[in-house]
């Protein structure tokens, strides 16, 4: 599940509820009270109560980056992730003669640690707020203009996290959970200095590559460590080389039981977004259109990078973190798509959305507004559905690296010409050292030449549209509507300077008099397409502002009517701490094959074509053969495990989240589902749904064995005691 | 309107109902007792009642070419047409060296007539029955089984049409109206010998080409003239030298008074299908999935042909009548797609989705049903959009040269195994003198390196798509869901010999072990794929057993809540004869600019560039600039009228249909809509919904003064009187 953001946000909404079953659940910390027979059922050892402790032991130890879990595992700062996680900062570490994307990473002293980069982030929970009534005040308060609505969740939410932010150590975070029924703000102490203390060679820690992700068996050493550095104070701070390793309260400690199939695990993290309780039309929308047209778009950028790759090293080393995101994706829809086949999802999901609207319909006139408003949302998704090739598309190109970078830079001048509680999300004092970050980063990330290509393709793209959804401004900035004159854009769009980072800083402190003026070809997009952008962004927010009134209500009605049927409910997942748990089990695949729950060190070797991704290194294959398993070897499995399954409830954003065991010590991190799992993000799959974990012990045997990191072993193993 | 089936099926039911306004409406004949007031008061002076006798005069000698309408204008058999429903006929006269397409086409005498080719007809009607209650009883007497439901309407519609058909000089039809709350069983005399007697040059007939289509002001002289032949026994028969022409008991007669902006005119014809009373969800599909994805397929065969004919004339030449149809359909998407978002279809289909589910739901167990209904054809509609991508990959996969006649033929020898009345519509006796003359025109319409970039094109477009969309039969014919996989089996496919007319006859008469013995590999392909082919048929069957029930159950619902506000209701257009009237009428433009009725022969001049599609034959351009008018101007322009507009309600299937003034005497020919009408196909557009003409004395100018044809002029003439 190598995830950040999973892609597109495809569904407004969040979606709600489901039976709690063994395995299936994302919970909400609030729901502890709840799951703690279930928990202890499972043969959790620890109290439950415990967990309610969000920032005690061991919950306190779980830390977010920003579409990845990770955890502190030393007195030190120290984190574990996924290797998969880290690779962006990898990545920004390698050149093509210096490839810690190939070569892996140990900094042998805290001095050789390199920074992640300057928006790499470590977020520390501090603490959760229910401001589900001050929110909901706010919408009610703005009546039923629904750009009002909008524009006043906007204020609310700003003012709450202004609030909140008294401290420039914090970070806060409104979440909306099921649509809208409980919003809760999420403080975090925002941790800036980010450091890459070691990476496996990309063959342990990418091992399988495209070709095995998402697939079992599994033989992946996805792991890196990072560590989180503050000021001399104390407090987070920026990339200083005077900085000193944070001192968390709590971290996690390994496991001193070795783990084996049917025991209880469980995980916290930050899975990103599930749709279990989307409409019909809007899932029938994901699987006809969103998802084929996702997957292809990225497909087709994959080849163009492939292509290009072959005689510009370059563009291979710049586009791998692309690259990866976009295989990744398209392979995860691909399977989310052979699964709403497999299971029906289509059937399923219409049985239950009927089974809800009868339940409304036999209550008359009580039924009736969460029948008005699941009508509403109908009107809504058509409406929306109407232009989505163009919004898809504008929104690839705005991706795109000049362009993408000089729509970001002019909106942020129109936004900082306002005081900063009425700019735009995203464009706010506190965003701005994310802002940079990400101009600083570019270089990195770019090649003009690729460059050039993706926008080729999208204005390609854009001019086949239908002539109903062009808009009359790009028409114009493009001088027509055909190949012609897309090739004259991108040639024109050649003398755009932005590829150099000097002049994005100069434009990063522009104000919008400047970016009009300029002759940048780029630029003189941003401004030329600004105000159609803005009217899109105008008409969501309309939209939004309906959903936010029509959204909570059907959903509420689809969890009064689990109620009615004795069903646990647990909210979509959203970006925020969740909970889950089950056991370690194996599967029996499509195939018939009966599938055990964990992999070993021979089968690395069996896979072994000495070709990536396939290709581990000679100490690893060598170690393997002289059977050294450094005393890491379980004796049921006669050998050392390296990945195992189990059958927990997770999705993309749940990458690098520690699997605790029973005393809620650590055996692993999860880092991917199985491909037949994906299908579980809109209606969960008990019988195929199997995370995938890389066993603490292997992560620990490339350490001793393949890539030594003396000193980090004897940090975690201190750590432990 | 150049159209002979409007592209693709979409949506499988047939709209009903809408407001009787002046223009509006595709009346049913057996309607002209209601519509006889607002007839008289649009300017008819005929007695209504006269129009209701389809066999008398003037309507008898209306007829149908099976996609295109026609009209008898001599007792000697002569029928006019449109230029671009005779286009495939003089494409298949024409060669690189003797070009009818560009120079046009003059018999100078009966015998130097052209056969339109084996599979020309014409349908003369000769009755109308209504066979409603039979049609139900088949189906009722089915039960819940929608499989049974959907063989008892087939079975059924054979059984009806075998006693229809005692004479093979006839050929009948059952059609569905109202989503199946009426069947009519037509009954046509089957014109099998049609000749091409006339067809002006390329340049007039097709002047503006695809720059022009569907726009206005207009200047295209879209007319040409067929002969019907019967043996000498007066009864239909296969071409034969010694054939003679067919005496229609009717003709029309061209007009003795000049027609006029304001003037009554109506037009009688087969306008192919309207959608206005679709569901929204399936409106939606139509314009975010269907239309696009379609447009976009036509777009590349239409690029693919031409770069194939810059080096190879010959393709240019066979498949122009092909591209004539892509670029014509993939310019009406455009301008439905321009339409819906001009006129906010999308928010004018949900009001009136809404108004009619809300009226139902107000009358309580009454309205369930219908309700019920509705729910249910929702889900079907979503069932079958799931695979929409693969089912239109395979329809146009399987309508390639050499592996769609391998499909058909193979299906052919199944179906001939069985007794006739169980053989699957198509497949039957009747209708194999269709599929023989298919066999023999393929030789005019392919070329096989172009048939293999259609097929490498589609075979690509089918392994990209979704994992869960593909079928193993054709994964496992492929040999692999990959580029490479793709590239073998075309050149596999090569070794077809499909492409020679010997081998086609002689699998013609072949049975089906000789197909499944065969080496071939195209007929490979047909063995290899036949049992999933019948197997996504069988699905059909079942959603269209279903929708029998469904469909004009909430129809009929539509239709009664329209009465209750006192609005007419007509059915959507099925292929079967329909009347429409209205007045000359010029429209202003969404320029603002005002568009009078009628344009002119100096307005081609106008437009002359001496460059194809604007390059009129010189004794076109030199009559016009020495004013040689020859008799047909009208003072009221100053010059002879070229084309008319009207504010006529007709579609795809109405190019060729006479339009007749007020005492039932032909002004012209119906061959287009302008591009702001299309969306009218979805809803009804008063303003800006306009029919174009060419007018008939355009017509006699051209046979008089450009490409003379006195002695057509001269029966023309004589009929007149």
């Amino acid at each position: 599940m190598r995830v950040n953001l999973l892609a597109f946000s495809i569904v407004a909404g969040l979606g709600l509820a489901q039976t709690a079953q063994a395995a299936e659940g994302m919970w909400v910390p609030q729901q502890l009270p709840e799951i703690a027979g279930p928990l202890k059922q499972a043969g959790l050892k620890l109290d439950p109560q415990q967990l309610a402790n969000l920032t005690g032991d061991p919950m306190g130890a779980v830390v977010a980056l920003g579409g990845c879990t990770a955890s502190f595992v030393s007195p030190q700062g120290l984190v574990v992730t996924n290797h998969h996680c880290a690779y962006g900062s990898i990545q920004l570490n390698s050149t093509a003669e210096k490839n810690l994307i190939k070569d892996g990473f140990n900094a042998p002293a805290l001095k050789d640690e390199l920074s992640a980069g300057p928006n790499a982030r470590i977020y520390v929970l501090d603490d959760i707020t229910d401001v589900t009534a001050q929110a909901k005040a706010a919408i009610a308060g703005a009546g039923n203009d629904p750009l009002k609505r909008t524009q006043a969740l906007e204020a609310f939410e700003k003012q709450a996290i202004a609030a909140c932010e008294t401290d420039d150590a914090y970070s806060c975070t409104l979440y909306s959970f099921s649509g809208g029924n409980t919003y809760r703000l999420f403080k975090n102490m925002e941790i800036k200095d980010v450091r890459l203390a070691y990476a496996p060679p990309g063959s342990v820690g990418k091992f399988g590559g495209d070709v095995d992700n998402w697939m079992w068996p599994r033989h992946t050493g996805d792991f890196s460590f990072y560590r989180a550095y503050v000021g001399k104070d104390g407090k987070p701070a920026a990339f200083a080389a005077d900085n000193v390793p944070y001192q968390p309260k709590h971290w996690l400690k390994l496991a001193n039981q070795p783990l084996g199939e049917g025991d209880f695990v469980m995980v916290a993290g930050y899975p990103g977004r599930t749709d279990r309780y989307a409409l019909v039309s809007e899932f029938e929308n994901t699987a006809t259109w969103t998802y084929p047209s996702i997957a292809k778009a990225y497909k087709d950028q994959i080849a163009m990078v492939e292509a290009a790759s072959k005689t510009n090293p370059d563009i291979a080393v710049k586009y791998a973190a692309n690259m990866a995101g976009w295989n990744n994706t398209s392979k995860n829809y691909d399977g989310q798509l052979d699964g709403f086949k497999r299971n029906n999802v289509l059937g399923q999901k219409q049985a239950a959305e009927t089974a809800v609207l009868e339940w409304l319909r036999g209550q008359g006139d009580a039924g009736k507004p969460a029948l008005d408003a699941f009508a509403q949302l109908q009107t809504l998704g058509q409406q929306s559905r109407m232009n989505q090739a163009r919004d898809l598309n504008l929104a690839m190109l705005n991706r795109t690296g000049t362009l993408g970078t000089a729509v970001r830079l002019y909106r942020l001048a129109i936004e900082k010409a306002k005081p900063d509680a009425q700019r735009e999300e995203g464009y706010q004092e506190r965003d701005l050292p994310a802002i940079e970050g990400g101009l600083k980063q570019m270089d990195r990330r770019y090649v003009p030449a690729m460059d050039r290509q993706f926008q080729q393709y999208w204005l390609q793209q854009y001019v086949q549209l239908p002539a109903g959804q062009h808009l009359s401004a790009f028409d114009k900035w493009i001088g027509g509507v055909d190949a012609k004159a897309v090739d004259a854009t991108v040639a024109r769009l050649d003398g755009s300077k932005l590829g150099s980072l000097d002049e994005r800083l100069k434009w990063f402190g522009a104000d919008k008099a400047a970016f009009e003026a300029s002759n940048d070809p780029a630029i003189q997009y941003a401004v030329a397409v600004m105000p159609a952008l803005l009217e899109l962004e105008h008409q969501r927010k309309l939209r939004t502002g309906e959903e936010l009134v029509a959204r909570p209500l059907f959903l509420q009605a689809i969890a009064d009517y689990k109620k009615t049927k004795g069903e646990f409910v647990y909210p979509d997942a959203n970006l925020s701490l969740r909970i889950t748990f089950g056991n370690v089990k194996g599967y029996t695949g499509l195939d018939g094959k009966v599938q055990p729950a964990f992999t070993d060190l021979e089968g690395i070797v069996a896979k072994e074509t000495g070709k990536d991704p396939f290709d581990s290194p000679q100490a690893l294959i060598d170690a393997v053969k002289a059977k050294r398993y450094g005393g890491f070897e379980d004796k049921r499995i006669g050998s050392v495990p390296v990945n195992f399954l189990s059958d927990l409830d997770i999705t993309g954003g749940n990458s690098g989240s520690p699997v605790l065991d029973a005393h809620g010590r650590l055996v692993g991190l999860a880092f991917d589902g199985i491909w037949e799992s994906v299908a579980s993000n809109w209606v969960f799959d008990p019988v195929m749904t199997r995370m995938i974990s890389v066993d603490e012990r292997y992560m620990r045997w490339i350490m001793q064995e393949v890539a030594p990191a003396p000193q980090l072993l004897k940090e975690v193993d201190a750590a432990s005691k």
